[in-house]
């Protein structure tokens, strides 16, 4: 059986919580933009409530064209204005090898990729460089309110990266 | 004062009850690509535990470049074999126009962008599309458990779609 059965059976006993329709624009006017990891609950871990704040997340919380795509339609067209960002430690990207990924898909496909890896050397500096990368992206309207974080997959625990 | 200030108090709420460290790779071996909607709690509507898969989301929950780079990650150096795809009801893409998106963009930065926008007509046609893109995908090693549902953002009810 596949995981996702038992995880429709879970959706069966959430609908008598749900708080019902909530309107499309998050009422926090926030977007947070973190990572895939598992470890990472944002809902329980910064306490959002349905319909507070957009959630975009990918392999290391990295700010690419896709996720600059998502962000300015966040903010366009559906009125948000802060940005959240959010590494975390012991994450996969942390010291990973680009070139040998890239070479390993080429091999095994005959294919090299057509994106960039993202991998990162140190999780403080990729947090600030991606504050950066927001900063600095023209479609993107709303850019005073940019601030970097990282999630602890030990302790939970959110910290600043200044 | 912004948002993510409150957030970082229910972060000290939150880390009294954190189960603490779970291994990097997702113990389910299951990834889920949904759009950054902020009424989709998907811990809480699929009851996921910390640790137990991976959680990839842009606007509209779209397999984009992007999304097939982490999904390839999170395949081939964090142990994942099962493929969600989950689009939802009343999204801001739905019936998205494009082309006056980038117009405007254009006009009011000098730029066009140099992503698509990548706006839909019908949601349940839209995930059988992406669901094709995924299994498409060469770089993705697992294809044979992709599959495609709908979250109702009024019910939070998730629908397979066949």
């Amino acid at each position: 059986m596949a995981a996702v059965d038992d995880l429709l059976k879970a959706n069966e006993r959430y609908l008598a919580g749900f708080p019902g329709p909530r309107p499309k624009n998050p009422s926090l006017k926030l977007t947070i933009i973190t990572c895939m990891d598992s470890r990472l609950d944002l809902f329980g871990a910064l306490g959002l409530n349905i319909g507070e704040a957009h959630l975009i997340r990918n392999a290391g919380g990295i700010p690419t064209d896709d996720v600059l795509r998502s962000l300015a339609i966040s903010q366009r067209a559906l009125g948000t204005e802060e940005v959240v960002l959010i590494h975390h430690t012991d994450c996969g990207m942390e010291g990973f090898d680009d070139t040998a990924f890239r070479a390993q898909l080429e091999s095994e496909t005959g294919r090299a990729p057509t994106w960039d890896v993202r991998g990162f050397d140190d999780v403080r500096d990729d947090v600030r460089r991606s504050v950066e990368i927001v900063r600095g992206c023209p479609w993107v309207p709303n850019r005073d309110k940019v601030r970097g974080f990282v999630f602890d997959v030990a302790s939970a625990r959110v910290e600043a990266v200044d």
